[in-house]
């Protein structure tokens, strides 16, 4: 789906994020590689602790992303969605609920 | 770092996660598997949300590794740690409870 | 500070949780009620899981009473902000955003 | 129950926590205030991040509550259920590590 489908699919000019679009990618490329060195310590049998402590790191790394998007998405789609009505307003606010909910509870 | 090292580097005959090893890199990989499936849905511009939500589920099955691992220690690492000494249980407790403090926080 | 000095304070009709106000002290007393019972439980010296599970109950209910209050924010005065100007919405957005982030990492 | 019941309730010479009971009573006491100090909040119509800032306060003071009755009962609870015996071990870190799980995801 390039930026056009995407922006009609959401009824509005894009994504959020899209002009942060590969910053956001190389930030998931250095998670994807704390996924790899996780397997390697694993694998090197690393005392647990060690593999906790990166477990913990990642987790975090992953935590700023997902909340990167998040401000992405609420200053642009949810911005839109309010000026263009009560009820696109309501429906993306309870949307991005949803999506904080999971955030904080993960 | 071999078994036998890594049981000699922490006086003890070796790692708790040691004999589920393999189910945890396998868990890792998919790990890894999903950090990429979110590069493609950054890359091909989907919808804010629905890369938040597999944030969320990516979080998820990372913390649920890091309870994995830590049971595994707390089962052997500890439990050796608490036969061995009162010193050795306070320190392997304390240590332990640092890593426990970090996953409640991230 | 009333309703009204309380909307002139932030320039809009009034917080979004207004017309729920009720309902969320009845649950922040209920949660006082929580923090009691916990005084209780180590005073007669209930067994440290007991309590731990309780400890866990509460913060789950801090937790829903603050993405309830979120939820009442983002619907009125981030859609509200988001009406009034670029400006106004992109420094409450970043207001909520901080909030958000504070919920995620507590 | 006294702590001679608590103990034989759980077939050691009382809980943990018990040295520190006092302090554990003292900082529940200041979360049972910040839970009024809330109620107060939203009586007197506050801005909702300032009640969510305060929100959030009261979810870490409470974590550390929690952290710090875990790190009593693995000091204590766990260590002598390692010296007892092999099933008692596995059942108390078990048991522990639902108390860890229900921290890390509340």
């Amino acid at each position: 789906m390039t930026t056009d489908d995407a922006a009609t699919a959401h009824g509005h000019a894009g994504h959020g994020y899209l002009p942060e679009k590969d910053k956001f990618i190389r930030r998931l490329k250095l998670i994807e590689g704390q996924a790899r060195g996780l397997q390697r310590m694993v694998d090197e049998e690393a005392y647990c602790i060690d593999i906790l402590t990166q477990v913990s790191a990642m987790t975090k790394a992953l935590e700023s992303v997902g909340l990167g998007l998040l401000h992405e998405h609420m200053n642009h789609c949810v911005v839109e969605a309010a000026r263009e009505s009560d009820a696109a307003a309501e429906a993306k606010v309870d949307e991005a609920m949803k999506a904080i909910t999971r955030l904080v509870k993960s």
